[in-house]
């Protein structure tokens, strides 16, 4: 097989690998197996070795000594820490769409929220947790700077799957969201960058609390 | 050879190949030649091509279709992005310092600026370059988050060798960093993080400011 090939062969592998990481096929913790990955993609070892050294040096996975690629799972530490991250990064970003973005682009983060009424539905549940997620997305891509941008996509700090069950009700976040597409629409980078900021560890001490009613006994 | 060894020859390459690019041996926008890499650290193409993959999904080399890999450059866009990512995650780590650090932390970045008298000679801007770097990953360090520590090692965005020359003079970044050292003291987390993104984004709107005079004609 030509070495072209062989390039092209690692980019559908990579990307097909880390969709299975984003849907949960392969969930945290799980070994690799590549026989299997090989049989199921039907390719060569040749990729499948390739795309997993990349998700290794972008965090999907874990390389252990002797034992093989791991799909990355996160110690309740690691996930303080995500939020952390996730304010760090994303108050940037909306401060700098603050500075960037076009009108119609903050037209169009005024819209993700438009439309629900409280108490949700099911349907409507679901339709506010993917308006959350296009809402932080958006904020990232009209903020101009592409490696934040970058980040967002080839990082496993960044991974959606990894959050579920972790974030606070639409009831808590809806006016949150709503003050910052207030202070985007003022074009007020300070403001809405704090907000973003409280918006992630307010998530983050939510965790927290829930992780000491888990381990009675902990001070 | 065993997987053992290669795993472990690897991680010595890699470690080896990362150094060569934070050192300028290996410049950016240099391509990697794996013959050269092969004789010159004496070992087989089989751990390099690991190392290469691995230091790709980290953002240190780039690998282009049909040519192999090259050593990350940043264009002017990414270096503004660069200063604006610095900001977010550091800003991150100085709230987080005042949350977390001891109190014997606290004291060694206190430290890290003591004893700077102005003008600088050679000798005093050399330890003032250091102090900057040392003060700037302590606080990461210290923040207790231990994505940032990680993103901050393995991460291309934070090479230093690419800021050579970016950045702005003591004399400008001295008080900056006592004032954010005063709010450390006093555990100001709101305060500390303002003061840590406006000192990126200070570095930024005058690395801006340089791009702007050596295009002239350009609005």
């Amino acid at each position: 097989m030509s070495k072209i090939e062989n390039k092209i062969l690692t980019d559908l592998v990579y990307e097909k690998l880390k969709a299975m990481i984003d849907d949960g096929v392969l969930t945290p913790g799980e070994k690799i197996n590549k026989l299997d990955l090989s049989r199921l993609l039907g390719v060569s070892q040749t990729p499948i070795n390739d795309a997993l050294s990349r998700l290794a040096g972008e965090k999907f996975l874990e390389q252990r000594s002797r034992q093989g690629y791991y799909v990355r799972a996160f110690t309740d530490e690691e996930l303080v820490a995500l939020f952390e991250m996730r304010g760090a990064l994303e108050g940037m970003a909306i401060r700098l769409c603050c500075e960037n973005a076009t009108d119609e682009q903050l037209k169009e983060l005024s819209r993700c929220f438009e439309g629900f009424s409280f108490p949700l539905d099911e349907k409507g549940y679901q339709e506010y947790v993917h308006a959350d997620k296009t809402f932080h997305e958006k904020l990232i891509r009209y903020s101009g700077n592409p490696i934040l941008w970058e980040l967002s996509r080839t990082s496993g700090y960044m991974i959606k799957s990894n959050m579920k069950g972790l974030t606070r009700p639409p009831e808590e976040t809806y006016p949150e969201h709503l003050a910052m597409i207030k202070a985007l629409q003022n074009r007020n980078g300070d403001e809405a960058q704090q907000m973003m900021i409280q918006h992630h560890l307010r998530s983050r001490n939510v965790f927290r609390a829930k992780l000491k009613q888990k381990e009675p006994g902990t001070p």
